[in-house]
């Protein structure tokens, strides 16, 4: 099979690339200085459309707001859907629209934490735009990074996926339901994310009927 | 509802990346002007991971072998499963590794093409990386675009990505047979395409179980 692979100096110019990302990690770095002072918990959610992010942060919401103040921060290209959805369950929301962009970067939620009232915030989780590829390079400055994926995505997801999942804190397996319909073996994706990530912990869930969302709380209260 | 947008300046310069696309555009012309010289039909075929390409394309090419010789050009970040699995029914293959990068661009494909017997194919497939986003901005130099998505995608999944459906010659909505389990109308996302782009032709289908792919072949054979 050949195989072609891009060469540095080609359409993309990975010099330039490489200085971004440098400016974005400081940035990161900066916004995660801001969380620490404020005493905030931030928690990055990364995953495909359709995974379950918001399902999942709506969830997250309605059983943590009794006993922490939550903020929230959702990336799209052009919608509030998500944002909507998850200020009905009682967080305090602020939207970024990415427009074309297909994923957020830290200046971004640094504008967006200009806008969130953080003495009043004790979790923040910040969803990135449906997207498993591109986010992985751009740290937010949370915490912690949960990586959502569902079986419907079918039995190649992680394996080529290798670099997001191995920048994980947890992983969320969402839709187990589906799994037998997809034909997809939830023990080999569980084999395929250990490889890259011996230690982490997998949490599977059913987020539109809360199904394992009690798992995601406990590691949530004890990160 | 507080949104926040990227300014230009920030953290990516917009105008350096006006100035790629612009480049990519132009050799994606390039690649266009060495298909119509071999008298190859080529098409794009976008999707999100798990959206059911690399199925569909296993079945186009085992019904249309036998009167096309099948080119396809399969893009992926780092592994070879999809090339594997099409190689397998009966086309010319090349696979395209990005590394990192979140989609094709038309400097790939040129490589790829100059691997290709290129007077020896009649139809061309590029299957670009599993993401409904980044591949939208860089035309391959194809004549058709098909956009793949899945009922298990999710309510939002179209009016989530306005812009890629913008570009897209035809629709096909796969996994139709779980959209009950999943709660997701199909009604509702036919209508959501259409507003976006009216007249644009839309196939249902059950891939992995050949239904509905005879349709795309007409399309394909009429196109």
């Amino acid at each position: 099979m050949k195989i072609i692979k891009p060469k540095s100096g080609e359409i993309f110019d990975i010099e330039l690339e490489e200085s971004l990302l440098k400016k974005n990690r400081e940035l990161a770095e900066e916004n995660k200085k801001i969380f620490n002072q404020y005493d905030i918990k931030a928690i990055d959610i990364l995953g495909s459309i359709g995974s379950g992010k918001t399902t999942l942060m709506c969830q997250i919401v309605k059983k943590l707001k009794k006993d922490y103040r939550i903020g929230v921060i959702t990336g799209d290209l052009t919608t509030t859907i998500d944002a909507d959805l998850i200020k009905k369950n009682g967080a305090q929301v602020i939207q970024i629209n990415t427009g074309k962009e297909c994923h957020l970067d830290a200046k971004l939620v640094s504008e967006a934490i200009k806008n969130l009232p953080l003495k009043e915030i004790d979790l923040l989780f910040i969803e990135n735009v449906g997207n498993l590829i591109c986010p992985g390079e751009f740290p937010l400055g949370a915490h912690y990074r949960i990586v959502v994926f569902s079986c419907t995505e079918g039995p190649y997801v992680v394996i080529k996926h290798p670099y997001i999942f191995k920048e994980a804190n947890m992983v969320v397996i969402n839709k187990i339901d589906l799994a037998k319909n997809m034909k997809v073996s939830l023990t080999k994706l569980k084999r395929d994310i250990k490889k890259i990530k011996p230690f982490i912990p997998i949490i599977e869930t059913v987020a539109r009927k809360g199904k394992g969302v009690e798992k995601i709380i406990n590691f949530l209260k004890n990160a």
